[in-house]
């Protein structure tokens, strides 16, 4: 009988092991895809793309069986070779071949010019071509970044006693109603996609008192502009037990200071690669939604037009009032008004037109909703009943109330919009692997 | 101006922290839901849910302001009291309460005696009423298990080089086709509901070398047995530069190995609860299919009526052979027959009638599916070819191999029948928050 017994050990190093080879520590083996060769005759600069960064591979005339002639860009090679010394290099060290196997050829040539530090093309055609514009080192970057978000998200909330929960995309009402979802049919019946977790992990608060989700949330909204995703990855929480929903604001912060600590210490490589700095987090204003709408209007000289909402350029505004005064990147704006936000919102008890929530702002840009929900039952029904709405396709939800739901609330924030901000993106599809957009089904 | 500096910490205490507290410490904070009260008169014992247990308070005649008869099942509670050892209590110790106050009460008795040991119930109405019944602690034990092994994958997987990935789950083509998928209508145009990363991880190979992602699949299969669900969360990876596939099998075990070392080292409190015992993972079989077919024949004397596929009975008996012969918990099946496999998977050169693929049976269901796959553009276009089928809506994934793919494979691994198998349960709806299948589409 044959077994298998676990991780099955390779003789080809990584780029960490491979650096910290010296030049008496003999032939090494190594693996990657070729990025790019400059070819200068008797010798040949063989750049290795591998996943923790490049590697400069040297050829030279008569040293291997394989001339390289026969190598190309996109050939995937495992080689063998001396490590030396080389201040020029990448890293301060290369690989001098010994040889060379080809393991895998391209059929045609790449269509992007991969290997140049910066890509000097569209952001349509790095999307129509994704699969091919990533391998660009700076390009990728973004997405290991992206990994460190997510990756702090859930390893701060397990720290905090926070369980990990997967809930259901189809669903048979979405939570906050109406006219944004994606409708399909599901074994006849009509059913929607989630726009969001929110039921879900309320009514899991009251299981396991904090919960957390990392998933995609739909939203078929008809807008067009560079900040709208109609599918993308919603990292939520939900915890119960609150004083106050800046207990929430405390975690949000929490994790946001976790994680900027995990990204410089382990995400170094790419930040420098994409020159971003961190931005401050020990230290997060909040200000009222009304305060914040005359701070910016009377500094800005701009004038309030919608007293409910706050304009894409209000935003851009608060952001930029509170980076001036106090050198903030993040901003929280509180207790938005009740109409503007879905009946399960907590009222202010101390001004009803108000509610007991916020958005994050991050240098001017929306990324989290967040708020108290409400969690008795009648309150909740009175509600409900004062919007005119039905119980209908909630009652599962509702019921939850009705059978004790301690105090509690939570956010959503945006993957790909938090991505953007962090890495001063213009536009949030930079921040998405594939984005879904409009127009966009493909790739 | 105010400023959110971090999480706010609580006078109130969890579990863990309460049972490190002695009888010499004083008055401390706790709060939580009460699971069940037993009132016997002049004294009444409390028992409080919190998120990591149950903790046993007490209440006595003139030591609270608050009467007994004001408090019930279902309210949230915030206590002070005294730490007391008592032998009887769960964890050694309670707590004699000082003062009581009630968060949020109830508006109705809970449908579900959820301070049962053992929810005595059906399936149907645990799933009817899930957001109830699994405050019970054995139900929602199972979840905390389940967060365990989705933990497992990732942190292994991290460790290993791997990059997480987000692709998306609304798409213009399905990885496997056809028949098997739900469809939208996407701003007018057909999109369907993706039933695995699969094309859009083996894209990221090309990129990151190794990648992974635990994400929500669709599929429309119309089963309704106890081990299908329509929708369900997949962890897949998927691996480049690999020699044979079974380097894709060692890497499963050695996320099975890692996981399970980390359900005994954070999760014992719910093992405990459950029962569990953790199968064997140190040494994983591995056997041809045409060959565990015949040995499970061989042995149990049943009959091979499908020569291209196993019937789930089959799965069982050879789960059972391997069991009996070597103590296995696990097999790895390889080498299925390619007319049962996708276009993609690559066929054993040495008899092309079977592929360098496996599934991983879990005492005796089928868990994972896996397998090397074609990483040459020509080999590939020739197998779509033989199978009569059309580049159409692949041509981005098929691209991809045409610029240059390392030899690659992967998996795909279904959260819920892992943990399913894991917690010995005889349907998966038991290992799903909130399962979807041909009947259900709430809660």
């Amino acid at each position: 009988m044959e077994f298998v017994e676990g991780i099955r050990e390779k003789e080809v190093l990584e780029l960490p092991e491979l650096l910290e080879r010296t030049e008496s520590d003999g032939e090494i083996f190594v693996e990657g895809a070729v990025h790019s060769i400059r070819n200068m005759g008797e010798i040949a600069f063989v750049i290795l793309r591998k996943r923790d960064g490049l590697l400069q591979t040297v050829w030279e005339e008569g040293k291997t069986e394989l001339s390289v002639a026969d190598l190309k860009e996109g050939d995937c090679i495992r080689a063998a070779g001396m490590i030396r010394n080389e201040e020029r290099a990448p890293h301060g060290k290369e690989l001098r071949l010994t040889s060379v196997e080809i393991l895998s050829s391209p059929a045609a040539p790449l269509p992007l010019a991969v290997d140049k530090w910066k890509l000097n093309t569209s952001l349509e055609t790095k999307l129509n071509l994704r699969p091919i514009s990533l391998r660009n080192v700076k390009e990728r970057a973004r997405f290991k970044i992206q990994e460190g978000v997510c990756r702090g998200f859930r390893e701060f909330l397990y720290s905090r006693g926070f369980t990990e929960v997967h809930t259901p995309k189809i669903g048979a009402k979405g939570a906050e109603g109406g006219s944004n979802l994606f409708k399909l049919s599901y074994f006849h019946k009509p059913a929607v996609l989630e726009q969001s977790p929110q039921f879900y992990k309320q009514m899991m608060v009251g299981v396991f008192d904090r919960v957390f989700e990392t998933g995609p949330v739909f939203r078929a909204e008809k807008h067009n502009t560079r900040r709208h995703l109609n599918e993308y990855t919603s990292l939520d929480l939900e915890m119960g037990y609150i004083d106050s929903f800046l207990d929430i604001c405390g975690m949000e912060t929490g994790f946001l200071q976790y994680t900027m600590d995990l990204l410089e210490r382990e995400y170094a490589k790419e930040l420098k690669i994409l020159g971003v700095k961190l931005p401050e987090t020990r230290k997060i204003p909040h200000v009222r939604f009304s305060r914040a709408k005359e701070l910016a209007a009377e500094k800005y000289g701009r004038k309030i037009r919608n007293p409910y909402d706050l304009e894409p350029e209000e935003e851009e505004l608060i952001g930029q009032y509170f980076k001036e005064e106090c050198g903030a990147d993040f901003v929280f704006v509180t207790h938005y008004p009740s109409k503007k936000r879905p009946f399960y919102a907590m009222d202010d008890p101390e001004d009803e037109r108000f509610t007991l929530s916020f958005d994050l702002l991050f240098r001017g840009l929306e990324v989290t909703t967040g708020g108290q929900r409400i969690h008795d039952y009648n309150m909740l029904m009175g509600k409900l009943e004062k919007r005119g709405m039905s119980r209908e396709g909630m009652e599962q939800y509702l019921d939850t109330f009705k059978y004790g739901m301690p105090p509690h609330g939570g956010l959503g924030i945006g993957l790909e919009r938090l991505t953007m901000q962090l890495l001063g993106e213009d536009n949030v599809r930079e921040a998405c692997l594939f984005p879904r957009d409009m127009n966009r089904l493909e790739p």
